[in-house]
């Protein structure tokens, strides 16, 4: 079938064979199919969807387009997650230590970010010297001697999917949950984990705005899983306010390194612990999540799990040394306070408009060659449902020296970003379903 | 705006800006806006839709695009005419002698034929020396000539519409209405003519398929004539089955002289009177289409039409002598006849079989640079509603040495285009609406 026939199909809604679907992959990595005709498609199956059987034949195509991982001479358990991404979201940068001191084998693939803020591997890279870019063997081999590394996507692993992606990116076909689907599924596949976590965020500061979506979302990814003789589960988890109080890529990272000395926000605790529960029963290591509390709570008490993070640091080139001293780091030369006009309580945190401020401040990017100020970003002090006085700083911006226009626009939106009222609000739930 | 940013929001289906459709257009031009996105934004308009100012402001942008003829100097009254395709559609070649010869200064840029069979401009080629290619100033000075000139597709008119229009038939967005206007009106409002006549044909023949549609696309064309200021008037023309009786390039040449000879068949010959009568009326030459076929029927009997022909023929580098030698055309070496298999009345007879013969025979082209056989297609020797006899021909297919299994899908095709049944059926309407 040519690729135009392909096109007219899914544009009439009509469901693609799993060997059409492997000729539109495979015509496309070979040059045989164009851009603008994948577009086209891509398109069409943002209004016309793909089903269940489409969407995991895409996935199984996206995997067989490139290298598989295979960890079975390292680990019979590997561990992986994934995060639909979300605002002040550094849950990989907590989690990955605490799993691997509790004696789970992470192989970690991240991302870069692209659009309000940087993605983990922008976040771990405002450490000093630490770097993502590893080979195939350096990721095995650190993963056999610590038991856990952070890299960011090989090239290697689902080429489809990385090069599809980059055009979805650009034609305005991100938001299709099956091509999302297979994009996320499919790297997580290649990576070779055994136990796949994901979390499905929604709300203002995702890019699933629905809880229903989310559901949606969540379910097919799981089904395609299974499909595909893959074990898949998801927590859903709102994201109507920033993860945790720090926002841009250093200030996430201290906020992690806090975190597992102890200090930390309910939050991000609590998806943390979600995730871990999960892995920990999958891997027949604990059997309730409370047996998972008890493991996590003890890793971070003991400090073994910053323990680790300084090992995962070192072994990656970065200064292991931040963890005992922020300021090297190069914290932001400026700072401004966005108070509060009256008294009252927070009853609105509007993630994606403190998202946009720290983009504005230099926390994120538009093109995957922009560079980003790893230390702007924000700190909130005050989060939904607490109370607050007149003249009290809700939340704290940081930045180095940005345009003077940039930066009233970054207030406005900071300033636009909470609500106050008299009468107290609850907190939106965060963890939606497991 | 972005390119991403105005696929989104016609894919969100919100309406674009004069400004923004403009800078869509040109930034695809400029190169600015690459094809994958111009691609998935045409996807986004098959399923949301331009509405009228949209369509106009598209139409306009495509004519901005390039050049524009001018032929005040020539003549104060221009027409032409646009047919939006069908199977044996030789409306053009017998219309413009018809009137030229009438008084009616005729700017005739057609198209070559992907598809089926050949367009106007392969069936003019398919006379020894004939030529389309013409530049500006031969246009031109053929019309101040002898009134009448036909050609090809001049690359400095609506560059935009032709880059686009490449790009819709590579990606499955050929068939929006509002897409197809922009082509058609831009076309004709670049080409000069005061006065523009549309034929929008549907059936099974056209790639139009009900008489709802052609309404619709018909309407939308003079409505976005009246916001460009141009008087555009329409007819909607039925293509159950082929129109007159021959099909294929030099059979329908052929054809077009008989009728210029006064030798035709009844359908052809009421489009054709349709379409010279609206002309004639807006040019103020006649006031009744009773007056206008006085008029045609003279231009007929006193061979003045034929003369007018032989006159262009030549002009354009052709080799008159066809008109009374048709061995010229150099026939076909083999015909077939397809005969009834029982006795009755024709009462149904497939322009689209039809075509995917005269196609399989050689008439037709799937790519540009694909050769056609000019004395390859069919005769019809019944149309619907005709008796015919057990073992009587009902058409003839014509072809050069064309391989075994290609002319056995051919006849195929060939004798499942009709339907013989035991009562008279009355032949489908041929002009809907005017």
């Amino acid at each position: 079938m040519r690729a135009v026939d392909l096109i007219q199909k899914k544009k009439e809604g009509q469901k693609h064979t799993r060997e059409e679907i492997y000729s539109l992959v495979d015509g496309y990595m070979k040059g045989e199919i164009e851009d603008y005709q994948m577009s086209a498609w891509l398109m069409a199956v943002c209004f016309q969807g793909l089903d269940k059987d489409e969407t995991a034949w895409l996935t199984q195509a996206f995997v067989d387009s490139g290298e598989v991982l295979d960890f079975s001479h390292i680990s019979d358990f590997v561990a992986d997650k994934h995060s639909t991404g979300g605002v002040g979201d550094k849950v990989t940068i907590v989690l990955i230590p605490l799993l691997a001191s509790l004696g789970v084998t992470c192989a970690k693939l991240s991302g870069r970010g692209l659009g309000y803020t940087g993605g983990t591997v922008d976040k771990l890279e405002s450490i000093p010297g630490f770097k993502c870019e590893m080979s195939k063997d350096e990721f095995m081999s650190q993963i056999k001697e610590i038991n856990a590394a952070i890299s960011s996507q090989s090239p290697n692993l689902t080429p489809a999917d990385g090069k599809i992606y980059a055009l979805r990116d650009v034609s305005a076909t991100v938001d299709n949950k099956s091509l999302i689907c297979a994009s996320v599924v499919s790297k997580k596949i290649a990576s070779g984990a055994n136990s796949i976590v994901l979390d499905v965020k929604y709300g203002s500061g995702a890019f699933i705005k629905t809880k229903e979506e989310a559901q949606e979302l969540a379910s097919l990814m799981i089904e395609t899983g299974a499909l595909l003789n893959r074990k898949i589960s998801a927590i859903i988890t709102s994201m109507e306010q920033p993860l945790g109080k720090n926002i841009g890529n250093s200030l996430e990272i201290i906020e992690s390194i806090e975190f597992l000395k102890g200090n930390y926000e309910k939050d991000l605790y609590d998806v943390t612990l979600e995730i871990v529960a999960k892995t920990l029963i999958a891997g027949g290591l604990c059997k309730t999540k409370q047996e998972a509390k008890e493991k996590m709570d003890e890793s971070i008490k003991s400090g073994s799990a910053l323990e680790m993070l300084k090992k995962i640091i070192a072994c990656q080139g970065g200064n292991p040394d931040v963890i005992n001293d922020y300021s090297l780091f190069h914290p932001a030369k400026n700072s401004v306070e966005i108070k509060a006009e009256q008294n009252g309580y927070i009853s609105n945190l509007d993630a994606l408009e403190i998202a946009h401020a720290c983009k504005l401040l230099g926390a994120g990017r538009d093109k995957k060659t922009d560079p980003i100020d790893y230390s702007a970003g924000c700190i909130l002090c005050k989060k939904t449902g607490d109370a607050v006085q007149k003249g009290e700083t809700v939340l704290t911006l940081y930045h180095n020296d940005i345009k003077e226009e940039k930066l009233k626009e970054a207030k406005e939106h900071a300033g636009n970003s909470f609500l106050i009222t008299n009468t107290k609000v609850t907190p939106p739930v965060l963890i939606y379903g497991v």
